[in-house]
Order: structure tokens, then C-alpha cells, then sequence
């Protein structure tokens, strides 16, 4: 149950044992294009998908390296660790960064985002990490932003390495220029391969200004798939097995129902943890869908919760980051997640609770979360 | 018999089999901790070693973004694909680059680089290719630099991606700074993990001198894996499973073993397809042991030649790189080169070339390479 990565299903860990192939044959275009093209339907988008071999930074890193040049007006969003990341690398390529700042577990407000736009009406581009996975917070206006970039035709970067696939982007529909995410999330493939989105008019933005990077220079990538749908550096070939693999589990799925059943065991896990007594440590307004992010009880040592919690049930959850350490606790509810990992999870948390001398209502919260889960 | 990604040992590639553990546990501490002591033997120095999640290109642009500043003097000699890269990196990150360029298939030699050091009192940093993948072509004076170096202090780097594990490379002795490679080459595990080792006095300076750079900025590396063992991003895990048992198949086998081994194959292969009537493409002096460049015959046209080979005899080489397509193919001698692999390929490359109507005399071929294997 960690915020990525998370488990992987046998038949995507399979996938990985092939024998390795040229990365300059048919048998890889054959792959990679695979990879391509349903990486493309996750996303919802007709533009430009690049499928990196790095963790999901990279990805941020190439949506960042690519586009901002010294001087750039950028609007982000900040309230915790990954969007602090992801300003850092905006001031890095010379950006003139817009702060919103909030406290963790709260966002940006639409109406803050609104001013900050009215006030710089000179803006590049509007940068946002989609899901804090520090904090358990998610924006949930992703719709709405294209309003505000369209009066100048800035662009829309949404960084959504913990989320995408387990909840709704309508990349194209929703007006956005470039979007990331990481393989070990809601995709439950293995880490290490990164997609990042690009469409038509910032592909062709980035290949007249090209970065000076090279592993993360997407114009590279464009040219060499454009070419011979090779990628220009040797890619993690058990890795891209792997992807496609998930790639097809989510595809049969189908998106909506992958959607649908996050929601519905995050519900679960929000309703049936806050009715043994714990509670979330986002606002209610900013709560992530994929991470939960509780707020340690009273006297409770992160160290010793977490390790009973592992040893005695075998249920894994994260600690804090940062700031946070040690006083909140981080539940995933992303990829594989069923109906079974929930009660399993608010089971295990209620018993570690009560073995620790906590007063809980275990029945309480297993009742809740099974009515919550009753259409999964 | 490719140059990269070669072919992996089953057991390398079942030990990518296990469930995805969490990178900020006991148990991820334990794996990467090995793979960084166990890279540090391979590369023969008490440095520091990362391991990134990345391709061997990853690694080569952390040793320039976390060295070169604005303004600095570099020198690199330059033949070919991967120096012309590493050239560009450099220049791109504001060095001011002294390039010695020489013909494709040859080096610059030891005394030209003495010249340059010689012409060039305040150079900051050596870089070179040592294996120039795409020519074939590898220096052989890498012991001898440090005299260069030593001079003013300034920084030597190795770009050693297609050839660490498979030639001798001895950092700490020869007063290298920082060297890199790919798990995909000598080392036969799959492509993805791509370690770098930076010596004491060049972390040093990285620290105190940070990249502006996210992914690749190794002062975040060293800081994590100080305070905890972890990597600051999600790693490839099943990779670094990966390649710690190819780690452990290089240490088993022994250093000196293998070099010898490839060494020795290499020679076979050299003179069994010069016997056949083929003409390597780099010069004698500077002839890689890993990556075997021949010439075309005359109006033998690459890609039947190549596709004929794969398909009736699965033996895969690789084509040539840029200006060299169609004029040379590449036969890689790494990782788990063996005997019958040598014996194999000089077989099924007359065959071919006979199939093709080329009078070739395999016999002799065959009889050399039995020659200098006799010893394997």
C-alpha cells in the first residue's frame, strides 16, 4: 500500500523475461511503437508521446529543460515536497517563478491561480504537480486552467507522475501542452520508465529551441522516432516489456472502470480510517484520490507503527517527507488496488492500533469502508 | 554479438524476478549498498559510486553537468559519434572545448594530448571516449594521462560506457577523476543502470560547486545515500537486481579472468575475419577489444549482408553509425563473449559472405581463431 512503487501483477513482471533485443531492429519498433500508441490512449491525447527510461523526475525534468529559457514568467502552485522540486528545476532553467504558496494538505485555490494570471498577464507557462504524493493533497480544476492559458497562449505543464491512470486527464479536451508520469504508479508497472507527453504546437516550440541537455533532449527523441521509431539512447528494454504489459492491463480495463475503482477504494479507505479514528491530513477540498495521507494519533511513533504494521500483516505503508516526518503516515491507493487490499489495510491498521494501546473502532471502519466498496 | 545491449546470462536475467520492494527500506539498503561496493571493485577505486537509473549517455552527461562551469577549458580527442556527443555536452554546458579530431579509426595519440596539455597551462578537465563505440577504436594510454594531469591538478574523466569490465581500467591508480559505463556492455546485464564513480577530492568540488540540474545531480546522490543508502529518486529496481548479479558473475569470473577473455576473443576475432579476407576499419594501433569495425567487400550491401546473417545464421552485428552506414558493420566482443561465440561467428560470416557470392576462405579463418583461443 506505498504511494509508489507499487505491486506489480505477475503477468507484467513476466514480461521482463525475454531475451534482450538489438534496440536498432523491427523487433524494437515493434515494441516501442506499442508503448507509443497506448500510452498515447492513457493520456488522451493525439500529440507526441516519448517514453523515457528514468524515474518520473526525469520526466519533470524534461518538461521543465525543454521549453523554459532565462527570463520565462512561470505560475506553480506550491505545498509540498514535488512541486518545491519542481520550482527549484523552473528556477534552474532561468525562470522567473510565481509562487503559490500554500500549507501542505491545502492547494492553490482556482480563484488564486485566477489572480496570479490577471496579475502577469505575460506569463510562458503555468507548471502544477497534479498530486502532492507528500501530503495526500490534488488539484481538482485541471479542467479549468485552459481558460486562463488561453488568453495568451501560455502553456500548461501538469506534472502527474502519482496519478495518471488512476484518475481522470483529458489531456487534448483539457487544453494541456505537456504531462508526465512514472511507470511504479497507478500504472503498476516496475519504476523506470517515464512517459512524458507533448502536443503539436510545443513539439514544434521545442524543436526550433532546442535544450542544451542530452538525455532529456526531447527534439532527440522526436527525430529519432520520427525517422525509424527508434528512441536516441539504448532504452531499458525489460523495462519498456514491462510498460507495455501494464499498458495493456489498463487498456482492458478499460479507463473509466480504472478510474471508477480508485475512487471507490479511496472512499473506502478515507471513510472506514476516519471511522477508527484517524484523521486525513489534507483539507477535505484538497484530498488525493490516490494518495491518503492520516495524521499520526497522539503519542504514536512512526518507526514502530509502521514496522508492527509491516512485520505483523505484511501491509506497507510510507512515512512523511520532510517537514512531515514523523507525523503523518502515507496509505497508496493506486495501480493494483481492489476491494481486498482496503479491508485488508483498515484491518491491519485498526489491530496494529489496538496492539499499540490505541482505543479504535476496527467494525466501525471495516462497515463503512464495505458499504463504500458494495458497486466494486 | 552486438555492441550493446549484448546477451544476458539466465540467471542475470531471472534475478530481476522478485517482488518490488519499497527504495526507502532495510531491504532496498541492503541491494543498492552491494551493487555500489561491488561497482567500486570493477572500477578498482575506494571512490564513491552511483548507480543511476539511466542510460550510459545519463551518466557520461553527470560527469560533465556536475564538473564543467561556464568558461572552462576542456581537451577531448574526437573520432566519432560518442566523442562528437561528449564534445557537444561539453560545449553545452559553457566549456570552452579543445578538440582533437582525428580520422574515424584512429586515436589521437599519447603525444598530441601531451601538446594540447602542453599549449593549454590552465585547463580545468581531460575528458575522452575510450572506446569510440561507433569506429571501433579505443585508446590504449589511459595510465599515462595522470602525468598530464597532474601538472596543474585538473580533472580527468572517462567516458568508459562500452568497455569498463571487458578492458583493464585501474581509476585510482591512473589518477582518473571520474569514470562511467553502462550495465548493457562489458558488464552483460540489461540496459538501464548506468554507475559513475567520482573520486574524494571531485566530490568534493561537486558539492560545493551544484549542478543546476535535477535527475543527474550526483550532490543529491552522495547526500542520500550518506544519511540513509537511498537513491534521492525511485530507482530501476528490477534492474538493480539485475545488474548486482552480473556484478556478482564479474567478481566470480574475476577481473583479470575476464579482461583475458576478452582479450583473447577479441584477437581470434581479428585475425579469423581478417583470414576470411575482411579488413578491420580502425588502425592497428588503435583497434578496440571490444568492438571489432570491418570494412564492407566491395558492393556487399549492409543490410542483406546483416539480415542474412540474423536470419540463417542468429548472429546479430550492428550496422555502422552515421557517415560509416553501409560502409562498415561492428562486431561486439563483450559481456559474455565466449568461445563458441567467436568460433560461430567467423562461420556463419563466411557463409554468408559465400552465400553471397564472395570467395572467402573460412578454413583459414577458422584455423587462426582456433589458434589464439587455445588458451581459453
Amino acid at each position: 500500500m506505498l504511494p509508489g512503487p507499487t505491486n506489480v501483477p505477475a503477468r507484467v513482471m513476466r514480461a521482463m523475461h525475454v531475451p534482450i533485443i538489438n534496440h536498432r531492429s523491427d523487433d524494437f519498433v515493434e515494441l516501442y511503437e506499442d508503448c507509443v500508441e497506448k500510452t498515447k490512449k492513457v493520456f488522451m491525447t493525439e500529440g507526441e508521446a516519448v517514453c523515457l527510461s528514468s524515474s518520473g523526475t526525469g520526466a519533470v525534468e524534461a518538461s521543465v529543460v525543454n521549453l523554459i529559457k532565462k527570463g520565462d514568467k512561470v505560475i506553480i502552485p506550491v505545498n509540498g515536497e514535488f512541486s518545491s522540486r519542481l520550482s527549484q528545476m523552473l528556477e534552474w532553467a532561468g525562470a522567473s517563478v510565481i509562487k503559490l504558496e500554500t500549507q501542505p494538505g491545502e492547494n492553490a485555490s482556482f480563484e488564486t491561480v485566477k489572480e496570479a494570471f490577471d496579475n502577469n498577464k505575460d506569463v510562458k507557462a503555468f507548471y502544477c504537480v497534479w498530486n502532492e504524493t507528500s501530503t495526500g493533497t490534488m488539484i481538482n480544476y485541471l479542467d479549468k486552467v485552459k481558460d486562463l492559458t488561453s488568453r495568451n497562449d501560455s502553456y500548461y505543464v501538469v506534472d502527474g507522475v502519482s496519478i495518471v491512470g488512476g484518475e481522470e486527464l483529458k489531456v487534448d479536451k483539457w487544453g494541456i501542452d505537456i504531462a508526465t508520469t512514472g511507470s511504479q504508479k497507478a500504472f503498476a508497472a516496475p519504476p523506470g520508465i517515464s512517459p512524458i507527453v507533448v502536443n503539436e504546437r510545443t513539439k514544434k516550440y521545442m524543436i526550433e529551441n532546442p535544450p542544451h541537455t542530452m538525455y532529456f533532449n526531447l527534439p532527440r527523441y522526436f527525430k529519432y522516432y520520427e525517422e525509424s521509431k527508434h528512441t536516441p539512447f539504448t532504452p531499458a528494454l525489460p523495462l519498456l516489456y514491462a510498460y507495455r504489459e501494464a499498458l495493456n492491463m489498463i487498456l482492458e480495463e478499460g479507463l473509466d472502470n480504472r478510474i471508477k475503482r480508485h475512487r471507490t477504494c479511496s472512499d473506502a479507505l478515507y471513510s472506514g480510517l476516519s471511522a477508527i479514528g484517524l484523521t486525513p491530513f489534507a483539507k477535505e477540498d484538497s484530498r488525493s484520490t490516490v494518495v491518503i495521507a492520516l495524521n499520526y494519533l497522539e503519542g504514536l511513533e512512526d518507526k514502530t507503527f509502521r514496522d508492527t504494521l509491516a512485520q505483523k500483516f505484511r501491509v506497507l505503508v510510507a512515512g512523511g517527507f520532510g517537514n512531515l516526518k514523523g507525523k503523518v503516515f502515507r496509505v497508496g491507493c493506486m495501480g493494483e488496488v481492489q476491494r481486498y487490499h482496503v479491508m485488508r489495510t483498515i484491518s491491519s491498521i485498526a489491530s496494529t492500533l489496538d496492539m499499540m494501546g490505541y482505543d479504535v473502532d476496527a467494525k466501525a471502519g471495516l462497515k463503512i469502508a464495505e458499504e463504500k466498496l458494495k458497486d466494486l
